[in-house]
């Protein structure tokens, strides 16, 4: 069994939670309250700045020139084009670069990307890998399936985001780090496989709790009018 | 103004909640479900474990042989003695080292260490105090407030808990840390001012967080039910 | 005074010494023996996937996407081209493939390295910028000091080299490293432009020991014949 | 076979060229120049700062409670008893605590140092132990052996040495360093084990250098009158 087969069977219940989350559902058959994508569009570009500071860690985590170009490619892809791709996606929404600028991560957003980002400077590339895995691995198998939907793909609103995540690039993406993950966990003990378990696990349940966010809109509790200018 | 006052200041609304908030009343009055507090104690073990981690990383970061060996001393007082309090108080409330040593971070806990261990281990010593100041720096107050209580020092289950962070010797930490947070923002810019204050912010944050979590026992949402053994 | 300006002027014996170095001479007149030079080639190399690992910390540190990117964009300019062009220049040397994969750094080599790797992990994004800035900068004033030596260019073995440190490309970077550095450095107090400083110059020492590694072809000292297969 | 017993197998011929260095024999035999061990301690002052924060890095990577406490206390004895120590030990050699606090680190210094604190800010605990390992284990064996030899333990000058790094205290530590390093390689695959034999030879080798760098009184080469005031 591939440790990857066994990382899916392991956190399925949840996997089919975020399938079947009414927000990807509402993306799918394009019922999404457009105001709910917008939210998600601004906090879903502050996780790619930090995602892609994950592949950075990756870059320097590698022991071999093949991962670390590797690496170095995803970094550069995300940052100078995808994130250009974002912006532009995002001014059918009305969302200004400069709101985009000066937005701020909403506390899911900054527990998420800081759990990984701790968990990759201070671990192995195994665990970089099965921190960053969820995110590129679920999109893809979400991209898929909303894209069988009839008509999801062409979707005024959605449909380029169903195309995104379900085509061939976004593709090879995930089952690069696939098997990134397969070929790291290669000969490991026991307790190690179960650390990189625990990091795809709560990283998966991020991933849950990513939807749930964007579904509410969901900002800090309590005191909303903090005078903090940051 | 001393900086640590611009940054009390600024998060004025939130400290008052943090106070206020019905779980601190609840130790405070006496009046708080054990079972509530049961869980806060079994997640505020998890929770003192990386914040030792943080004063670990403040020895890495240290200029100065003196700040140095502060946070050295700090780390090996948490870990070899504040657990050990921690564990033979916990006691009282059913919990076995067992379950301390097999319990598992909620999702507010993870959330708050891991950004806090980032925010540290990716900046400077200003940051790294920046980060850990709210929580020592509230307990303090908290501890003082409800020392003032009548009874509350006395309470067969929280009065341990009240008379720790309200005595001398807690007093000294936070004033240490408050101390430090004034003298590693001398001379700063503005913009490295904004940042601290940004993660001050933060901490705060997590901190009422924190509490929230502990008064309804919050883990995940969601599947319940993973067959994960981790 | 621009902090670049004073860094140049406190290290300017050093400096001095490094664009007179006889390797460096050598280079400029056409008379360094190739071995020389192809001992320097492989340890460049070593350097250089280090070198790119300090701009993927760079990313990591970086505080605005714009600075983010252009690190990016070096750190997969730097691994995905300019070590494949190194990869076919050592060729003419006798340099295979497999050669350049298993070598072994100096340990000039890897003390230079991880100065850099720990200061950059460890600092902010000035002294990530402070750490790497002497090699970035020497190497182009070096390069267009050789380049003013008439046939220097077009030496069969040296002249690529020459031209490749001369380049405008090269002079880009190069420009953006010292644009950065004070971009960073303004409004800082003192004591941590004396941090910053400090750094430039030991990289700078380090440009020097590196220039007379190659000339000596300077491997571990003592006992050679270490029976590990590493 | 231990995996500690087959570091020292791989690594022989220097182990036995540490023992062997004329610096090391003249402790021994007490014919050593004051003025080179003088030299010694104020880098080996240095050296322990950064070794001490080794320790805090083993703190933060530690999986479990014990090893962290392990780490947290070999962190605070160092640097809150050990280097009061070395303070008052200096004194005899006139150098005073000021020399101390504004000597600076000799290019040698810095290697190792900045080797192992990158390679285990970097790496497992496993990477860090293997890192450390051969500083503490080889003083150990040094120290036993110069004490067989009549008088050295009696020496005015170089006594208080062999007699710290011969006791039984010194012995406990290096003893559970050997055994971590045992209970850290458990399980790894041989690529993960060879990766840990190298470090370990570098560090290993940079004992050697140190050795050296002490009985030369070695500085920066070159350019000795840097006006750089840092």
């Amino acid at each position: 069994m591939k440790f990857t087969d066994r990382l899916l069977e392991k956190t399925l219940p949840i996997w089919r939670q975020n399938h079947s989350h009414p927000f990807v559902q509402g993306i799918g058959d394009g019922t999404l309250d457009p105001d709910k994508f917008r939210f998600y569009m601004v906090q879903d570009y502050l996780y790619l700045i930090d995602y892609s500071k994950v592949f950075a860690i990756g870059a320097v985590k590698a022991d071999d020139l093949e991962t670390m170009g590797k690496f170095a490619s995803l970094l550069d892809g995300t940052l100078n084009t995808e994130m250009a791709l974002h912006r532009s996606y995002v001014k059918r929404f009305g969302i200004s670069e400069q709101e985009l600028e000066t937005a701020k991560p909403s506390p899911i957003v900054l527990a998420y990307t800081h759990y990984m980002l701790h968990v990759c400077q201070n671990g192995t590339t195994a665990e970089v890998i099965a921190a960053l895995l969820p995110c590129a691995w679920s999109y893809w198998e979400i991209g898929k399936e909303l894209n069988a939907i009839p008509g999801a793909a062409d979707h005024p609103l959605y449909g380029d985001w169903v195309r995104m995540y379900s085509s061939e690039e976004f593709g090879e993406l995930a089952g690069w780090c696939i098997e990134l993950m397969d070929k790291a966990a290669e000969g490991k003990p026991e307790h190690e496989l179960l650390k990189l378990e625990e990091i795809f696990l709560n990283t998966t349940r991020f991933e849950y709790m990513f939807w749930d966010m964007a579904n509410t809109k969901q900002m800090w509790p309590g005191a909303e009018t903090v005078n903090v200018s940051v």
